[in-house]
């Protein structure tokens, strides 16, 4: 059975639930973080908790103030992990969901079992379930459709504190699977420049430069950054420059970057084949030192996952498709 | 101790949770409504529901079809009212919560406690305590602030279903909470009419005809419907048009409504007095031929539940504040 | 063998070419109109050219002052049909297509076969090709999907001037040719109003009244004005008004209507079903009181086509689908 | 007698029609380029077809697979001109037109004489006719007008992609037509930055470095970026970036390019003289680069022609001035 | 000798001026008025000072309780014109301005010469400077352009407030001035809807129908408001309505309002004549019923003046024409 | 007595007035600059200067031909301040204001006392007027608040020239002086991103490097510029940068810049500290080297007034706090 941590106590992974009288439930008012290992080390947890605090502090979250420190972050998410690491394969890794809300509305404050005050919960779980499914990607590409759900501006909803009040993801989401085809949703933002896509940040590499969107009206993805870092050390050229639907259609190579998939190769956006859906040079090699980085074959890694669950055709990653 | 609806079943309202693996909590991905009685009689029910099943069918949120039905939904909803009701006060009234998410994201569907499918559930509460502290309000009428958050626009996340990615609204009641003074949060849209307020319709009166913001970036509410109705009836003439600010400042009156307190009068604006902090006739009219049609005086029972809470002083309705 | 008029000349309709060196072709700078008979007899005529006049206007495309007269083209327009109606089946109808290009520029003047100075052609053909297939949508209705694509803004190219600069029509084809299913696209405009399909206004009726877009950012259709005509002459309540996709999903029903086909069924938009997919009470009484009007069964006359034609599963009417 | 290409036969220009029921006619449907020669040989003539491709790819305008190549465009090109050079002066050079339409709409298939399927034609004639009387330009400069039309929004019709709907372009030129003196049309974009011309780019230096809009709401000219080249090879700082008309009136100089003329000096905007109206030394010294790397004095070969036809008075290029 | 009144001392008009330490000047933050006569019976001004008083209670510009009275300023205008009028000819009309503005602003209160406080002055002239030489437009009509320059949107600074903030209008009058003949201002808004002259608010006529642009992005002149008022008495039908350039071309006719001319027919715009360049009749009916209501001829009045000053040419009103 | 310069001519200050027939009173129609000295020596008057002739140009804002030289300006400059340099304390510094205007509308040419034509005035006043009580925010920083009113788009009103169509200014600061507590205000442009204050430009540092909004919505400051001039000299990296809230939130450190106080810390934003309030190395360098610069301790000068003044709690800059 695995555990999650809930304000300072261990409980088992079925109480990881919230009253629906939380501001959580109430208003999408819950900032958060989702994390994975490689070889069962957490990777950028220092990156995602110093978001998270960003988030908080974005949002008037209060919070202990002994547990205002990174520090005290990073142990509580150690020593769950190594609490539930018995439930794990192996072969596992870990994904980690901290979710941080402002707890009970005031006017519910006396209802039995809610959270008055900030309600903070870690959970736990095995990575192989968000990338089920994931192996041929890597051999295929994805392919993109432009949705008609715009990415929320930041003048409405800050996309960059990573929220609760995501309704538009799912709305994109719906409408992709609407489209002929395996598809997995591109935004563009209400300037009709790419934004992201509903769990990933989108890089296209064109006369051998990387470019990706500003981070303006998206989520700057852990990934991202991690890209970048990479880019620096290896001596990529990269960019944040607006992008339409015309440069990444010409472009040279496209790929994702999220959390759990680290890397994807796009191929074919909107029906257009990208470079004749040849997966691209930048794509392949970026994957490859990221594997380097942490130590794992991740391709690999992803592609074993899916023989041991005789998913090798694939399954894509959300709901409506 | 009150009970749940949940999912066909009744439980005691402490399970009222929902888990972090659920759609509610991963994306604000719920539609709900919150109803109140008069003298224990549900008002508007039908209203509520059907705006709820206007609102799933828009997210494509399924529903069991023996349930796909507005008479059940009452039913339910009644039994659920009954139940409870020795728990209430005999001049209590039932404010009810109905929420409806997609349930479990696939991924998680073997998490012990997690709903597979469409996740329906109902609380009942004494709508007391969410008008704690309005009594005066009746007396004194509101301030009202505009916010720099903007209502979201109906091309980003549409405002007309009622769902849980409402962040923006503890924005404006942030923002609102730092200006000098006791006030409620009033939000422009994007292109700078007059919206609504982080809870409540707004409405002004001008040289005889009562005049609403368009019902277009903005929550259709059922008790704006109402005044539309009383209008038809009673003869007042109204009309929904663009709004803004200008406007509000030289009205004649302005009020809000809600479904908790019915109609609420706003005297100030942006430290604007309206008409001279005077409260207006149509909003005493309006109050008094809405009590008349439910058989309540709106204003006494809530000025009574605050004289036995000894709360004549107020307290403001949102949490920042 | 059909006939042409071109700028006062009797031609074979193989001749109805226009040079790549006149401003047609090299700005999509021309207006036209395109109408159809009932009965061989044309229908609005005079609104036709009206328009056309208007389109000209706008454009500062100059006209030959003796043919700057609406009973001119009319005339023209009756010669040609009667010319050519040898040419046509005993039940066929005729469409006549008028184009006005500004001529060759300047710089062309001399390239052999230009025409230098306004370029009038008529052309003519049976209006069954146009509808070929439409039968069943008469039946069952028609799906529309809502593209990325949006309708040109009124402050970018004029839409309510009928003209050839229309490639994001062409775009909205292209892109609901991807969606799954047989659609016909369906415009927002830029500010997230619906506006218009690809060739066809869209009205859609609630609570007893039927309502259409404002006339903004769409071609207002000679179809469009005939049913604000109808709805004057039998009592049927219309109002223009912003509408957006949330209202489209609850209306009771919604129809299109287009010059060659009048009027058609909407019953299903985004893949949700328009009140269950039944068609409605207004839809087939403003298609019966048309034909009245008109002394034609239109759905009978189009299902006959189709029956000659074989072609009673139908065909989309554009060109990806 | 002049010859065209046209779906791979040689026939006479006076051939150089399209069909009015081909998508080009219909919907401004048609991809094009236009190229010049600089001693009869074509320049950039590789860039001008792979550009072809980028926008046939955009509107999902197939093509012959023999035919889809930059190499066979080439070849044609070049037959084609010479094949008509006889027809040319020894010192004028060549102007190509490249027409790629989708052909005739399914519906007007059996009209005889229209083009089923991809209809491509190349046409050639002198460059003289475009630049007649541009000769004093060079000596004087041109002055600009910011006319009220908005360049077209990447977001409604994408204009890197060189389209055929392009009657904004005509309506800035009427406008243009209607300001004091001789001027030609600059337009902004939908945010109020400095887009381009009627049928050139903009550039303008201030401080040593030189500066032109980004490749947002723009054609991406072959000249544009030709002066990016320039100023790679000779040293010379360039940048894209949003310009506004207050940075145009201080600019120390302001030049425009294209095609057929490569670079004209900006000597006045808005009646306000740059720089007291003198021609700028990056103009000057990127005007003679240009003709150094081409082997042709390019002022003095357009003011020789302007000579022979006794223009040395100038004639504004544009239809309505 | 003229005076003016000035923060309640009567003053020689020598002394009409405003230091450059008040906030007037520091930032066009001044709200005005400026009225007429007719028969030098003020006209409206009870209209007036109440939008002063919107004007000043919008800007939070304070005033002497004792003078916060509608029926103290008609008094002191009455007296003030009273006693100038010996100055005035007998067919003079009087034209007063009250501006008022927060003072000198707090740093610069020592400055010898500087109002602390609210100032408020008002002065006195003859219309017929204002006027002077509009005979002729009462015969042919005005021609209007419409700008680049956009009126100021409410969400920016508030139109609806008579303020000194109005650069913008310059802007509109410069470029208006560069046009090719004798041309006043038209803005659009940055909607692109029509908007309002540079000092007046503008009409139009179609189908039987008076329609004026919503007040929105507008002054909403007291004109304006009276011809609303021309209309409920004597059965014309009106309506607020977003008009665009298409609509107003094709309209029956156009005339504009404003203070000192009352109504002035508009005979082409952008170059093009409405309705041949007619007057229309409402316009007519409307001009006349004015001068009914007032007792004189307003047509006449400025006729006459012209007459006096041997201007019967005309001169535009605005300074750079 | 301080004396001005007016078109030519010394006079006392006294007569530094405007008249309310001139264009600047009636358009907000003035262009101006303010500047300041060090030690006596006026800084940066050059470029005051040429951004003054920038302005007047783009206004078309004539000047008499002898005076169009930024010589003639900085020479009355210096005589105008050693003039009245008896009237300074020894530790005073000059602050001049230049206004320039259109002068009297031609209507009003002939009222006893206006200006006809260009209207130019130069006063002089000591600055520590407008730093009065500012020692304080060296040490504490000041508390921001980003208001509802939006910066002026560049599309509507160039903020670039220096007018005095300000208003939006004083709604800015009206708005932050409903907030609680000491706030100056900070706004956003229409697009959501940070501008300016209400007389400064801001700055902020993240992670090594001096981030600045793009010159676009914004007065382009002369303090803004010599930040970057000695970023240059002394090698710190900055950037022109589109910055949204969430990045000014999560600075390392915020700072403005104005012409009278040259630089001040900012410490807290809506609320929130930046960097746990304390000052930031860059800011403490910058003033520093600034000092270097001008030979003052800029700090110290400030504070040292404010000692004088018995003014060391401070005031506030803003007429409304």
């Amino acid at each position: 059975m695995r555990h999650i941590w809930h304000n300072g106590e261990i409980k088992p992974e079925s109480e990881a639930k919230v009253s629906v009288y939380d501001s959580a439930m109430l208003f999408g008012d819950t900032v958060f973080e989702m994390t994975r290992s490689f070889n069962k080390v957490h990777f950028k947890l220092n990156e995602h908790i110093e978001r998270l605090f960003h988030s908080m502090s974005y949002l008037n979250i209060g919070i202990n103030p002994d547990w205002a420190d990174i520090k005290f972050f990073q142990r509580i998410c150690y020593q769950l992990s190594e609490l539930n690491d018995k439930e794990f394969q192996q072969d596992d890794e870990h994904r980690l969901m901290i979710n941080v809300s402002r707890g009970a509305l005031g006017i519910y404050k006396d209802v039995e079992g809610v959270v008055n005050g900030t309600n903070i919960m870690i959970t736990d779980f095995p990575l192989r379930w968000t990338v089920n499914g994931f192996g041929k990607y890597y051999d295929y590409g994805i392919n993109m459709v432009i949705v008609n759900q715009r990415a929320l501006s930041h003048s409405q909803i800050e996309p960059k504190i990573k929220h609760r009040s995501r309704l538009y993801l799912q709305m994109a989401n719906i409408q992709a699977s609407r489209f002929k085809g395996d598809n997995w949703a591109l935004m563009l933002d209400e300037d009709g420049y790419i934004a992201e896509g509903t769990g990933d940040n989108i890089f296209m590499a064109k006369n051998g430069v990387i470019y990706t969107p500003e981070g303006r009206n998206i989520l700057r993805g852990i990934s991202r950054q991690f890209i970048f870092d990479l880019c620096d050390k290896y001596g990529y050229k990269y960019c944040e420059k607006n992008i339409e639907p015309y440069d990444l259609y010409n472009a040279d190579e496209v790929f994702i970057t999220g959390t759990p998939f680290c890397i994807l190769p796009v191929t074919k956006i909107d029906g257009k084949e990208i470079n004749h859906g040849i997966i691209g040079d930048y794509t392949l090699q970026l994957l490859k030192i990221w594997g380097n980085e942490v130590g794992i074959d991740i391709r690999k890694q992803i592609k074993n996952w899916d023989l041991q669950n005789n998913n090798t055709e694939g399954v894509s990653p959300y709901i409506f498709k």
